[in-house]
């Protein structure tokens, strides 16, 4: 199980994007008009808008895991707009914790469609 | 810079510990009463008191780039009890982002303390 990113919520994703990019030195991965995933000194911070995604840790799974933990906690597993799947689980105090797949070939981010898109 | 921790918040650090630990495989990296810090596949995640400190995400920087950005953003700099010394500002919509500096060999994490101390 590998740390993926850290999800922070945003109401105008460009405006969140121009702040992480001059405060922090971020680079954008992917920036539409509701979310962007950048990378922040080496890790992946995602901005996401509140109606769609809570704010969240996420950390990496394989597809078998991802499936054990999907059952384990009867929680259906969401396949998102970017290729990943994944479920949300909550700790003790209700903090979301993202179980979050890459499947092979299958995001945009093994595609060759990588960078700046959709704005 | 570098993407140092998350922050979470938790009512009970004993309980959020057992539960990172055994849902995620997170290690102990410092833990007592009032907040612990932990390793999250290769991340660190903080677990934190309300009201001691927001949820936040970190980023290292050098005690320079700390000084300036302390006088930039007019907040005094906080010296902590592990040593490390940091100030928060805020992205556009309120989501606190820690500028924290590990001063060398000031912090418990450089002193032969590392580990599950204060239980």
């Amino acid at each position: 199980m590998e740390f993926d990113h850290t999800a922070v919520p945003s109401s105008d994703i460009a405006e969140s994007v121009e702040w992480y990019c001059s405060k922090l030195g971020a680079e954008v991965i992917y920036q539409d008009a509701s979310w962007a995933f950048l990378n922040v000194g080496g890790t992946k911070l995602a901005l996401v808008t509140p109606s769609q995604h809570p704010p969240h840790v996420a950390v990496r799974v394989t597809e078998g895991e991802l499936a054990e933990a999907s059952r384990a906690a009867k929680v259906a597993i969401d396949v998102h707009r970017d290729g990943t799947r994944g479920i949300y689980i909550y700790d003790p105090f209700g903090n979301a914790v993202e179980l979050i797949c890459y499947p092979a070939g299958e995001t945009i981010y093994a595609t060759g469609r990588p960078g700046k898109v959709g704005q």
